[in-house]
Order: structure tokens, then C-alpha cells, then sequence
């Protein structure tokens, strides 16, 4: 692959704007002799989880989202308390703040690139199982719903489009063809 | 829902940076009372596709992803040349310029937020069935390998986290659980 590697090449890298979650900045790079300007953002890592249930069906959780103006449902998920925070850590925090579950099976599904065309942040998802009822408090500034849901149903809801959050598709889907639900 | 959505309340939207393809604003949020500063980032939507060959194998493309500083594996993709461009259209495009295939058979998989949490992006995965040949022409600042791959390979280096990219993942998954191959 070095052969690629080499027609890319970043020049300088500067910051342009100092976020409470993100740094932006703008880098000049060469590409094979052509010099471009690429957005990039610097992000904390973040995890999130597949919450089981011994029914089979997945615990979610119904936030607005002010960035799509809509109601999402997702998969409890959260970003690292800095930046060397061990995602499994992260993920049983979240678990835990978000659905009041806790779990000591928590076990790695897939990582995701939020957006690897101009972000750094990775997503890791794990599975959660053998959930058992801990202590429920939000961040100051979330607003969750808890909600059951049956896995046949959540794959309807992404294929008629109605679930769009990218790390609970990825986590839902990777999770269904790992543990082999065909119907 | 209108309950929750009264506790969180837009004050102010300010822009901070205007980036080559974003632009990055700090929100002002009345959150129940709380007032917090969240990044929104409002982006161009775009389109990827899972380009399915006649033997069922998928059409993928490897790049060198500075953002990640990693070669990645990921599906044709690429932004919509304009907001009100037809998720469609782009899609389209992006297949013959990223892969060298045309299709007339694209049809809607499901509907990613990239990060509802800080980005208005949606990013719109389509199945390209029937491919024929057209013409490769790459973006200026864009460098792709085109690779064939069997399905349960990809659904293997999902598993391992070797394939990380978001839109990718949710994108084969989706389409192995609509078509529901299971093995």
C-alpha cells in the first residue's frame, strides 16, 4: 500500500476552533501534487452497548437530537471521560447512567468510524447480558427514555428508514448476523 | 414526546468556522433550565451504495483515510454535489466514479445520522444490483483501490474490527439481514 500512502501527505495542520466536545482544523495536504484543504476534527473516542435482556429483546433509549431536529432511538452510548478511558469502562458507565442495567458481561462487537473522511472519533460496541437492575441518573444535559425492543422489529424500523443513528444500526445488524437471528 | 421536547430549547446558533465541507457552530441550549454551549456541525448529506456483482460478491473500495491515519475498506460513498441534489442521482454517480460500475437496479437500504449527537448529516445506503461497466474517474483528491469481496469475508473483518468505516457497517450488515443470508 506504500505506493498510495505516499501521494498523501499532510503539510500543516491547524486549528481553527476549540469546541466543547471537538477540535476543527484545517489541514493542507498534498495529494499527488495537488494541494487540497481537508476539514478535520479531533474527538474524543466513545463507546456504546447492545443491552440484552433475557428475553432476547434490547433495552434503547429515545432522545431528541437537536442536531437533526427529530427523536431518535439509539443504543445507550456515551464518550470516553478522557482520552485514555477504557472503552469497556465507558460502556459499562453508560449502560448504567442510561438504562439503569448493569452488566459484568460485556463483550466487544465491532468498532465504528463515526466519519472517517474527516473525524478521529471511534465508536466501539460491545454486547451486554446477564443485566441485572442498577441506578439510573443522566447527564445533566441528556433527556433519555428507556425503552424494550424485540430485534425483528428493530430491523423493520432500519429498513423503512425510521432508525437512522449510524453506531445503532452498525450495533444492531453486526450484532443479529454475529448471533445468527435469521427469519 | 412534546413534554421532553419543551426541556430543550435553542437560544442561540452562531458560527464559528466555515470549513471546506462543513460548517461548525456553538449552540446555545436551554436544557430544563440549564444553559449549555453543544458543537453542531452542519454538513452536506450523502449517498453509499452496496454495489452487488452477479456471483453476489460486493464491490469495495480501499483508500488511505487521513482523519484516521489508517487504510480503510469501506462502500462507495461520496457527498451530494448540492443540498437539494436526489440522494439517488449521487448515488449513482459515486458508484461509477469510485468503482467504474453503472446500475440502473439502485434501490433504498436504510438511512444513517453520521452523529446525531453533533452533526445534521444523513448519509443515504442504496443496493446496486445488475452492475455493467461504465467509466472509473476518480476525484482530484480522492485515491481508491477497487476490491471484490465474498460476503462472509466482510462480515468476518467486521466481527474482527478490521472494517471500522460507520456508513460501511451498517451498510453490509443492513444488507445481509434484508436479504437474510445466514450461514
Amino acid at each position: 500500500m506504500e505506493e498510495f500512502r505516499k501521494k498523501i501527505k499532510l503539510l500543516s495542520r491547524d486549528l481553527k476552533y476549540k469546541g466543547s466536545i471537538m477540535n476543527i482544523y484545517d489541514d493542507v495536504v498534498d495529494v499527488d501534487g495537488n494541494k487540497v484543504h481537508w476539514d478535520y476534527m479531533k474527538k474524543c473516542n466513545a463507546a456504546a452497548v447492545v443491552p440484552v435482556l433475557s428475553n432476547g429483546n434490547i433495552l434503547m433509549v429515545r432522545q431528541y437530537r437537536l442536531a437533526v431536529d427529530k427523536w431518535t432511538l439509539e443504543l445507550p452510548a456515551g464518550k470516553l471521560d478522557r482520552d485514555d478511558e477504557d472503552f469497556l469502562i465507558c460502556a459499562k458507565r453508560e449502560l448504567e447512567e442510561e438504562t439503569g442495567y448493569k452488566s459484568e458481561n460485556v463483550e466487544f462487537l465491532c468498532d465504528t468510524y463515526t466519519a472517517a473522511a474527516f473525524c478521529s472519533e471511534i465508536v466501539r460496541i460491545f454486547v451486554a447480558t446477564n443485566l441485572i437492575l442498577g441506578t439510573k441518573h443522566f447527564d445533566r444535559d441528556e433527556e433519555l427514555v428507556t425503552e424494550e425492543w424485540n430485534i425483528e422489529d428493530l430491523k423493520k424500523e432500519i429498513f423503512a428508514g425510521n432508525i437512522k443513528d449510524g453506531k445503532t444500526i452498525s450495533g444492531i445488524m453486526t450484532y443479529i448476523a454475529k448471533f445468527n437471528f435469521s427469519k
